[in-house]
This record gives structure tokens, C-alpha cells and sequence, in this order.
């Protein structure tokens, strides 16, 4: 299955702007022969928790769902976007939704692990593990940024039987080694894909390391971006997962009951 | 602090060869201002699970114990060696123990995480997690090889508040991912110091990768074996994990009620 990732520069509350970057991505991922386009964390609003939080209406939420889900289903590609997602409780959390090529909503994520106080402040953070549905064949789960830093959160994925993981992020220049040493060593240690999707460029004074990148269960790296807006694509090998998990079986040579027996 | 790791050849069942080895290194390691050293898994009796299991006479156990202990002492450094324990129920661990400059025996830990069929067949597993010592004014922690590569042994160390953590290792040529990928992760993830000794060259058919190394609680590489044997130093920052861990707070920003409610 070709995997296309959306690395991009988006305009904080623009969202005809957003959603028209993401629109001509996936008719580009999908003249590639992709079956799916990631992309960044927040992007449709652009990455500012406070400006969102104080300037988006809520109710423009189920249209905004409605025009992403028409542009999957109209490029027929799945599509993984992040948006502000607010509980019947009234709490804002920060979502990734995963669709199918009719539009239909197959999973949807919403963020544990909240960074910095900015976002702390806008949003509250989740706590449900995150889910697994099967995306062509595949056994997909997503995690949200900061999520993947924790080991804990890819293998929840993982044990729940991820063999793929879908990742929007929203990642600060600077921090190289979160693609570079991270998330390989996150597809490596719990052997699955993962796909990790970043800003580039300038938003509301935060400079993002661009940098995405595509690591398969080996901890190779599938794909790898720059600083600059690109389309990355990878092949997501359907076998991968299996043939790692059969030659070191990290995920059956856990000792979970230990762990949950120690105090940490 | 100044560590010394050995990455060495050792010969399988010949404690006099290994012991005069390490006491070698120990002399070198200390007239470099060093105040610990490192040595890799099972290298007094060298790595063969099977061999060392059938041929050791449990019985000289405790004569190798005080003859590593007076190399500690009478060269005036720390000391990390690894060996088989015999529990009182007589089951066999792969142990770790971390020696004071006096030879005084610290802290002892047993491998949790045994490796393949021959590991097995010969030790049994662990339970207990890796407890933490103040060295020279460092909490400090141990595990052995395979335990490194998941990350809930650190883990435990960690939020035990370990920030050295001191690897005896015994790893195959051909996981080069292991050291340069997995071990700078788990250093960064749980920003703590990670020295990781290996064995060189062929041991009883096993040929292994060398790859030593040393990351810091960055991430970053302190030092790095290439294949041939090697006594490799890097000065350990009293404050790189403080520094490290105020910078961006995984540790106290874990969510570890919910990990624990998880099925994980």
C-alpha cells in the first residue's frame, strides 16, 4: 500500500486555505497511486492552540468534517486529518480522524500526552489508548506529536495489534533527534510502520522542523523529508510487521505482568 | 566522571585469560583518571550459555567473586562484571554487580529479559526490577543486553531515579541497530546516561558486533566502539540528566495510572 505524507506550511486560521492544501495533496497522492494521505497535526486550523481555541467557532467543526470528508471520498484516497475535537463534556481536545476513500470515519484519536503550556491551557488531555481498525488490510492505529515520544503509547498501538501507526505532529525546529532517533527507535522496539507528519515553515512565531518521516519495523527509514514543503510517499510492505515480529519477537517476549507488578 | 567500557574478546572457559583481561584494563582505565569500569556480559567465563552452564562448577563462584573484588580494589576503581548466579532455589541468573573501589559489592541485578533458545535453556529469568545506587554521587542502575532493547526495563530504572544506567551486553554482528538506534532512544526517552559494553570478535562460533557505546541523556553519543576490541571513556556530566529532564519533562509528564488501567 503506497502511503503519501503531507509535510506543509499552513496559514494559522485559514482554513479555505488549509483544506485547499490538503485538496490538491491528495489529488497529487493519488495520481501517485497512493491509498492514503497523512497529514500534519492541526493543520486545517494551523498550529496555534491559543488562536484556535480563542477565534474557531465550534460550530463551524461538523462542516469542516464535511468538506475534509468530501475531499477524500472525491479523490477516492483515505485521509488522515487533526482537528479540534470537543467533548459532549464541553472539554477541547486535540483529535486525529481517519478516514476511509468514501469519507466514512473509520478511527478517531484524541491526544494523551499534551506539550508545553500553550497547548496545555487550550486543550485537556485524553485518555483513552489508542484504537485499531483495519485500513486495506492493514491493522492502523494514530497517536498525536508528543504521544510518540512516550514508549508507552506505541506499544499500547502495537499490543492492540497496530502494525501500522499514523502520526500528525506539530514539531519545533530544533528537535532533530525526535525523527532521527525516536520514532526509528518507536517502529524498531515494537516493530510496526510509522508515518510521522510535521509543519514546515513559520506559524504565528513558531519555526517547525519539517523533517517527517516514514520508519518501517526494522527501524529503517522508509522515507525522510527536509525542511522544506514535500510529498513523501513509502511503500507500507503488508508482510513487515510479521516477518520482524517472527525473527526478534519483541512484542512476545514482553513481560507485562512484571511490569504492571513494578512501580513504574 | 570518568567511565572506561572494555569491549573485548573473551575465551570461553578460561576464567585466568578473562579475569587477567579485565584486570589489565582496569590498570589502564584508572591511570586515565577513570572511576569505573564497564565489562561486557558473562566475560569472565566468556558468552556461551550452554558451555558455561555445563562446564562452570557453581563452586568457584564465590573465588571469581573475590578475585574480581581485589582487581577492584587493589587498582582503586569501580567495577561492573557480569557472571551466572546461582539463587538459593539453585536457578541460574545472568547477573550483574557493580563493585566500589574498595571491591565492595553495591548493587547485584539479574537479566529479565533472557535471549533465544540457548539463554533459555540454561538461565532462567528475573523478576526483580533494576534497583538504584548512589556511585560516587550518581543514582546508578543496571540491566544486561536483551532487557536494554525494551523500553520498560529503563523505564523502571529511570523512574527509580536512575540517571547512569551501566549495560553489560553480548550482541551478534548484524544488530548495529541496536546500539545506534534503540540505545541512544532509550538514553533520550528517559534522559539518563547509558553505557553499553559488548564482546568483540568470535566466542564459541558466535561472532559479535562490538558497536560499543556511550549516549547521553540527550541522546547525543558520547563515544563509540567500532568492531576490534577497545577500552573506550566518556566523562559522565553529574548534571546532564537534570539539565535534560528540566528541559522536557517526559518523566514527570508520563501518565503512568493510565499505562497502568491500559490491557499493556
Amino acid at each position: 500500500m503506497l502511503l503519501a505524507l503531507l509535510q506543509a506550511n499552513a496559514v494559522v486560521m485559514d482554513l479555505d486555505a488549509n483544506c485547499a492544501a490538503i485538496d490538491e495533496a491528495a489529488g497529487t497522492a493519488v495520481a501517485a497511486g497512493a491509498k492514503v494521505l497523512l497529514t500534519p497535526e492541526l493543520f486545517p486550523t494551523g498550529y496555534s492552540p491559543r488562536r484556535v481555541r480563542a477565534e474557531l467557532d465550534p460550530a463551524v467543526l461538523p462542516e469542516l468534517r464535511t468538506r475534509l470528508a468530501g475531499i477524500a471520498r472525491r479523490h477516492r484516497i483515505g485521509l488522515v486529518y487533526s482537528l479540534p475535537r470537543v467533548s459532549p463534556q464541553g472539554e477541547w481536545h486535540i483529535s486525529a480522524t481517519l478516514l476511509d476513500t468514501k469519507g466514512t470515519n473509520l478511527l478517531t484519536y484524541d491526544k494523551i500526552h499534551l506539550f508545553g503550556p500553550e497547548e496545555r491551557a487550550a486543550f485537556g488531555p485524553a485518555a483513552r489508548p489508542p484504537a485499531v481498525v483495519s485500513f486495506n488490510g492493514i491493522p492502523t492505529s494514530m497517536v498525536i506529536c508528543y504521544d510518540v515520544e512516550f514508549p508507552e503509547a506505541v506499544r499500547a498501538a502495537a499490543v492492540a495489534g497496530a502494525e501500522l501507526l499514523l502520526v500528525p505532529t506539530a514539531l519545533a525546529h530544533g528537535y532533530d533527534e525526535v525523527p532521527q532517533v525516536l520514532l526509528r527507535a518507536r517502529a524498531l522496539e515494537s516493530q510496526l510502520t510509522i508515518a510521522y507528519a510535521n509543519h514546515s515553515g513559520v506559524e504565528e512565531g513558531c519555526r517547525f522542523l519539517g523533517g517527517s518521516v516514514i520508519a518501517g519495523p526494522d527501524g529503517s527509514l522508509l522515507a525522510a523529508a527536509g525542511e522544506e514543503p514535500e510529498l513523501l510517499y513509502a511503500e507500507v510492505d503488508q508482510d513487515a510487521a510479521a516477518r520482524a515480529r517472527s525473527e526478534v519477537p519483541y512484542l512476545a517476549e514482553r513481560r507485562p505482568d512484571l511490569y504492571r507488578s513494578w512501580d513504574s
